[in-house]
């Protein structure tokens, strides 16, 4: 159920304005927008319905209050139009509707444009400049002026922090640590020493980036001899992490997350990995070490990817599959370990009777070979 | 091994009461019971033994020392009766015991009675209340009386913290949190803007509440442009969450982990999802979006949930399963992809000697088909 | 891409030393070492090469640069040799060597050489003894004079920190615990009520050590109620726990790692489990409750353990893989449930093609039984 709204009008910048409780943004001024603007701002046009249709929110079908617009992208939620208090509906360019007391956007991607529409309502709130009086911050950091520190932050020797910084309560940025413009560092998150943090990320809360990889080796009485791991993560541009994720340093050079990458909570990147451009990584995968991630790669939940080797470009790892060879660029793979997500749906088809299997072949052996099996 | 313990005698309510060193709950009085009373409290009768008889302790029976009681609820312990060094047993209405050496309780549930004994032998720590100096409190923020915020804590504006509260040190409460009555806040637990704990709630270290869910829509470019994650968390009353577990909140409405509920540690609760009354969530399993969790359904270890989906009431999904489907109620499912358990293991016995299977229908085909295959 | 390096020479003992910049341990003085001194001090032969040429560092055969020395444990990097711009390599007594422009050293086992080589070069940071005026500690805590505790650090009552601990900032160290010599306990970290921590163990961020174990009884209401869980966690010496783990404490008694044992990130640990010395778990693994993991043993990625089993010592569970039951000393096993892993590999070819063989199973009974299936 969605929280209730209550509204006010305060001075805007030429449009009405209000304000929502119980959103993540706080007494944030949201904007409220016609129609008209609406389609053009998330490149959509009206099909149905009056430019002039003020719209207050957007969410989903099943959770819209009057005022709000929704959208369809999967088929399968399309009996909820039936049932939508939404006012507004994002539909793609073949979708039917029979109701016509429900404006209608048409857009190429209806996803995308719900998603434009959701960032005009709850824009990012500004950060507030100002350095907590309980923050610890070594002389030796360079902080830009325009950052909000939140309180019992702790900042290491040699850090540098760039304009437009947030970084909330009780997190530690060891010595030498570098973060970019606008990223955003949520409380409980530690990145160790040396690590970069580009522009525009945002690391979620209990994180750490640049713990010491796992690596040991065997000495002569069979313990564990550890290797250094004193190599750093760097994390390019906008590149987002979930909460409570592990990105381990490198023993010697680094881990790099690369532009646009988005990686999930509870997630494990081992030491000297590489996680190419705007790839995908969901909640409880795991990376082994010095493997490389491609472009716009998408791996599922809880896959696991074995060291040392290479996922090609836009290829697919299916939610709890492994992998401990090479994917070509573009494969959906499936399976532990891992091949052609076709052929592995038509081997779980057979598994679920392999036991029936397994007795229909006894039963054909009996009848070819004789009794004598 | 089990902590030595001291003893002591010091003022009790009626009864004799001791000191516990090397236990969690330092320096609490705890209550030395004679089995009568002990008895009655926990729901069992006197099969043999003295009704006098002193009980100071609870443990297993592998560990359990002279004057603790202990209890066998799996037959496959039975074994360690003949050696334990319990004083006393609880055991169901029809297990034999040779022994006449230790006194014996009878329950219809001797787990549940186990976990009632040590229930009075170990009660929670009463709150000290208190606020300490070094704590952030926004002056926004109502704050009950009778609470125990230790050293460190940072809470945002226009939070409410209820009686009993009891918050460890280096926990972080975002803005507009509110948390209910005699709820145990972990420390290292981040709680994110706008999130509601139930009453008699409990949340070990490290875990996140509320991190922003995984949901981004792909650009003309083919980049990830973000969904705004602007909903909640609610959890209800006499929720559990372990440790080092992150639940994020819906990008519009809520995730609500309903009364009763207890999650493990490791967990990941994607956004929007809801987990009904009693549900019990282990260890390293993960919820993709918006699904739904039926009551008192068992998830095991590492389970994987995938999107959009409902787990009927009364589910067992066993341990490194994972579904893509709905589950009927009352269902045991098993597998990647999940199917029903008993199907399952057959699948699985007849797995081990697939290699083999594969061999010998082709030496069937052989035979049948000729040597052309 | 490795950092660059910047050089000076400072004053040494006996040897020359540099500046490194962008690595783990900034303005630490690091050795620069001949090849002759090198070898003697990790156990290798000089085969080929000047005694006095000298090396400045050590990283693998991608990314190591002149003056660099490199290894080959691994066959399948042997075309690597070919490229890397390394000074020198350490190489088993087999493996053959064409280039003559590379120093080259003998050693039985190159990888814990290079181990060898890499700790000569990057040697622990010695502490720097200081109290950081925010942290908070209990005046019943005895903390030893040679530690360095850092800011916000949170030490309760009745602790004791022995001399050589390192605490990093905004961890928290519950009532009643104890830390013995040269541990490191980095930020985030939270140690649980008397729990206890061995000489020279270092534990990653974010980790939780002694949080509650997973224990409930289903009450008549079918509710769940909770054991409780006042045992306590041991970590012997010289254990290693990495980023973002948990493990949890006993209901009663203790859940123990031995000695040399090795712990990744995001790991979880069940209630009284026993990991024995030098044991290694890899990320992601989890150890439901009571289970005990032999000496030496291998639990690689995501591995799953249930409750109450024995995993004997010197056993190895590949990636992916779980068992329900007790696993012999020295077994490789493999799958969900586990077996011998010779046996997996050929199931796991067979699988890949299970719909083929399922559909010639078919056709084959058709041919054998007549149309009437």
């Amino acid at each position: 159920m969605r929280a209730p709204k209550f509204w006010g009008t305060l001075p805007g910048d030429g449009c009405l304005v209000k304000l929502v409780l119980h959103t993540r943004r706080l007494f944030i001024k949201v904007v409220q927008m016609k129609l008209s603007e609406l389609a053009e701002k998330t490149g959509s046009v009206i099909d149905s319905g009056s430019p002039d249709v003020e719209i207050n929110g957007a969410a989903g079908l099943d959770i819209a209050v009057s005022g709000d617009i929704s959208f369809l992208a999967n088929p399968k939620y399309t009996p909820q139009i039936a049932d939508t208090n939404a006012s507004a509906i994002i539909l793609n360019n073949d979708a039917a509707i029979t109701r016509d007391d429900i404006a209608v956007l048409r857009a190429s991607d209806p996803y995308l444009a719900y998603t434009r529409t959701l960032r005009l309502f709850h824009p990012e709130t500004p950060i507030a400049p100002s350095i907590h009086s309980t923050a610890v911050i070594d002389p030796s950091a360079e902080v830009a002026e325009n950052v909000e520190i939140m309180a019992n932050v702790v900042i290491g020797r040699n850090c540098s922090i760039s304009s437009g910084v947030k970084i909330f309560p009780n997190a530690t940025i060891y010595d030498a640590v570098s973060i970019g413009e606008n990223s955003v560092i949520h409380s409980g998150v530690s990145i160790r020493e040396n690590c970069v943090i580009g522009r525009n990320c945002t690391i979620h809360n209990n994180t750490t980036i640049g713990s010491d990889g796992f690596g040991y080796a065997k000495d002569e009485a069979k313990r564990w001899l550890k290797i250094p791991q004193v190599g750093r993560v760097v994390l390019e541009d906008d590149v987002e992490i979930g909460a409570n994720s592990a990105i381990d340093c490198a023993s010697v050079g680094e881990t790099r997350i690369k532009r646009g990458a988005k990686i999930d909570n509870l997630v494990q990147i081992g030491h000297s990995c590489t996680v190419d451009e705007d790839a995908l990584i969901c909640s409880q995968t795991g990376l082994a070490g010095s493997s490389v991630i491609g472009k716009r790669v998408i791996l599922a939940g809880q896959v696991g990817i074995a060291g040392h080797l290479t996922v090609g470009d836009d290829a697919v790892i299916t939610a709890k599959s492994a992998t401990s060879h090479d994917i070509e660029p573009g494969k959906v793979i499936s399976g532990i370990p891992g091949f052609d997500n076709r052929e592995w749906l038509r081997s779980t088809a057979a598994y679920r009777r392999l036991g029936e299997i397994a007795q229909r072949l006894k039963q054909l052996e009996k009848k070819v070979l004789g009794g004598d099996k």
